[in-house]
């Protein structure tokens, strides 16, 4: 089976499966990191590969190109690698495009992920992880005791609801209309009297229907009164009414967990996002990793590139083989280049997203002794647009709860706003969502915004994977290649930054290698 | 709000936070322990109280009862706590009622729970967790990548298809056919014009219909090929017909997890369950707990309660103020007593469950590598019922999967077997489902049945709560107390054995401060 997968790619290995009867989740596709052994005869000598940019991409692709010997040097503007994965601590200072200076005070242990904090099963990130020996556990990434908590014309308007009461409520109320429809025959000519017994046991167990088909409730809402001891049998609570709920959309969120990239169980490492870079930081040698080393220039010659940084305030340049890429699409234009006309049109074409987090830390973890919340996350059409509890430390004496992470419109509400201001909106807004609770025993908070962020200016690329533009810079020019999330179909993931390096290593190995 | 809840109990705070639009997962009844100081005055002296097995309730009453000063004396049969949260290490060995020894050698720190295994987030056991300083970490009860496997009369049977797919599938074609029904006009009698509109909204998202409310398939499904770099677009499946999935009943698992109990987040203890039963001994004191002491006799005499039980293979009595008795209730009337005919005929109510768990270790991780799957559980119809996958140590090079976990009948289907033989059966059909990859690597295995376990003889009981035979036991018997998780509205979960114990002390100590 393995066999398989390794020379046929993964179709191959699907076809085989489905023989068999497994239709297991994807694997990512086949890819050969470069041998030594590649070079040996076809290419010898000495091949200096620049990277720029020591997030995911950059530091992938140094790493798989280290694999063959390659010489590698990666210059990354930053202190630190990881990009945008950026897990804040006690000590993180960033200074951000608004002039405003922060600096984390969050207690030892603690932190949140300013960028990518969960991966999916079936990402290569995780492969990765295995390969680089980063710890992983779980992340929650949704939670019946959570709250939902809309705006709207119904009694149920600004109520914090749990996931858990709106789940069985709506899918209560679902099940009950289309067994309705179904006993009166109004489907009649798309099932068949088979099709219809069996839709009923279906939606008599997805909605928990009485006998004669009707939503009246359910203990899967929960009680007012815990079920415990001898007589303790909780109090069960009535639904709410089957309008309200349709009207108030209280589902509007529960198909979050069914998209591909966000469905449960979703890992992430123990201690933070950024173990996996500071792993290959240590792996590809922290010697070629040049941290402070902000590139000005790229510029292809007859016979290389040649590349000009500054580190340490002091301008140097460095000439290599080939170049390969990370920056931000819009960023590159800014260099100091001689790219062609249509290529720095393409890089410009790619939009820019407003997206960030605001972490608070807790002096008692409220939301667990309190509200019995051990992770996932509540939503809401506010401003703040989802609150995301840890999923770590677990009892501890303090945590950092996300009070926000939000994308345009949404974010832009915040993220012209000083830190302090930032925090107070957000903590009004939690407040109205999980209580008084949630103004108290704030002792440390740290804030972000990519489009605010040096060297990011944005959160995620958007654009249309099948336009021309992305199709050009899939393409080097001359010897530079360009590499990241935004040249992938999974944009804002690991797993895309990570399998672009991958595309672009194997790439520029066999143009080494003398194969293309 | 904490000050409300301990005065007023949790229906008092479900009113206060429901006046600021909160309605958090139901809390635990409020429990006072007994204080030292409670009897000052009023029952001054030495109280002597022997607790009858050392599982959840028996600890649990020996450690609240230890805080007021009882001088309390725990018997247990086997040699380890916990009772039936039983965590099977290296090393771990058991002569069960069939006459078979078996001894586990599985890997050092590699584990499964027999018995209880996960930890709803508004149990009463996370609260012991937190005061005993048991490390907790998330507990996968549903996973996307996992399988369900059923037989019957459609192209779908025994086919292995993950969640993901039965999901999208399912929920694709209900929310077509519902929206189909509603745009007919067939439930304008219940629904008006606006509920219509906010229900076509949300049937769109749930079942990802097209503008015209088909469905035609969705990326939620997964791919043939996982999207990556470049023009890596991931190759989409087209979904299953619709009357093959509503006949194949692929989504008669989905309510699972909707259900109070089994919803997402679930917890557990780092290490094994029975981590929570060794805190409760250490803090209890090791010298208090008696391992080996097999409980023979209790009755009631004139002023007191005398047990006599066997230690070391030589009997011995205790005598004590107060006994409480934590035996599963179809036992007790084994013992030599002399209980009254209504309670020994109430005891002998409880109806026995058939259940228990095969737990096979792999010396690779395929589930993970080849498969995508970290923790959750595949369900099927044949007998082993569901294949629970390791939450713990992921990328390690071995685990241990849970080969069956199953009740009643399908349980029995392997009870009466050798433990070789329940192995090969579960090997046959865990590989009819994960394909032959499953029979590969196994290097240990152990499995148990609790109807053929010593001193258990049932895994749980079942029986009317609001029945005389049950109420009649939630009284004393003279200085004879009855707890235990049969006692409680949460059998077979850690919380009713744990919310029973705290019932019994608070009336034990109540009858000993003469309150009542």
């Amino acid at each position: 089976m393995k066999g398989l997968g390794a020379t046929g790619g993964a179709g191959v290995v699907y076809g085989a499966m489905s023989a068999i009867g497994l239709a297991p989740a994807a694997a990512a596709a086949a890819f050969r990191p470069p041998a030594m052994g590649d070079l040996v005869g076809q290419a010898p000598g000495h091949h200096r590969v620049v990277v720029l940019g020591a997030g995911p991409a950059g530091l992938a692709a140094a790493y798989e190109l280290g694999k063959a010997g390659y010489d590698v040097t990666v210059l990354e503007a930053r202190t630190r690698p990881g990009g945008r994965v950026w897990s804040i601590r006690g000590g993180t200072e960033e200074t951000d495009l608004n002039g405003e200076t922060q600096r984390a005070t969050f207690s030892e242990g603690h932190f949140f992920n300013m960028g990518a904090t969960r991966i999916p099963q079936s990402h290569v990130t995780l492969d990765y992880c295995r390969e680089l020996g980063v710890e992983l556990q779980p992340f929650g990434n949704q939670n019946a005791n959570t709250l939902v908590n809309y705006a709207g014309d119904t009694p149920l308007s600004k109520t914090s609801v749990t996931y858990r009461e709106a789940k069985s409520d709506t899918y209560g109320y679902v099940a009950e209309l289309l067994h309705k429809a179904t006993s009166r025959g109004a489907l009649d000519d798309v099932l068949s009297a088979d099709d219809k017994a069996a839709l009923a046991e279906f939606l008599t167990d997805l909605g928990d229907l009485s006998s004669d088909g009707r939503y009246l409730g359910s203990t899967r809402r929960g009680y007012a009164g815990e079920p415990g001891a001898g007589t303790d049998y909780g109090t069960q609570l009535p639904p709410y009414g089957m309008s309200d709920v349709i009207r108030s959309g209280l589902g509007r969120n529960f198909a979050f967990d069914f998209e591909y990239d966000q469905a449960t169980i979703m890992m992430t490492p123990v201690g933070g996002m950024d173990r996996i870079y500071q792993a290959f930081t240590d792996r590809i040698g922290a010697e070629r990793v040049r941290f402070g080393a902000e590139v000005t220039a790229v510029r292809n010659t007859p016979d290389g590139v040649t590349v000009e940084f500054r580190e340490g305030g002091r301008p140097q340049s460095i000439t290599a083989d080939h170049v390969i890429c990370t920056l931000p699409p819009h960023l590159v234009p800014r260099l100091d280049h001689n790219l062609p006309a249509d290529v720095v049109a393409a890089l410009g074409s790619a939009g820019r997203t407003s997206s960030g987090k605001l972490g608070i830390e807790y002096s008692r973890r409220w939301w667990e002794t309190d509200q019995r919340i051990y992770g996932g996350a509540s939503n809401t059409d506010k401003d703040i647009a989802q609150i995301m509890f840890p999923y770590d430390h677990f009892h501890a004496d303090r945590g950092i709860v996300v009070g926000y992470y939000n994308t345009g419109p949404r974010h832009q509400a915040f993220e012209s706003l000083t830190h302090r201001q930032r925090l107070a909106k957000a903590l009004t807004e939690g407040a109205e969502i999980h209580g008084d609770v949630y103004r108290d025993g704030v002792t440390a908070s740290f804030s972000g915004s990519w489009a605010r962020t040096r060297f990011s200016e944005s959160a995620w690329a958007t654009w249309d994977q099948h336009s021309p533009e992305y199709r050009l810079l899939l393409q080097p020019v001359g010897r530079i290649w360009f590499t990241g999330d935004h040249l992938s179909n999974a944009i804002a993931w690991q797993h895309g930054a990570l399998t672009s390096a991958r595309a672009v290593v194997t790439a520029v190995h066999r143009r080494v290698a003398g194969a293309n």
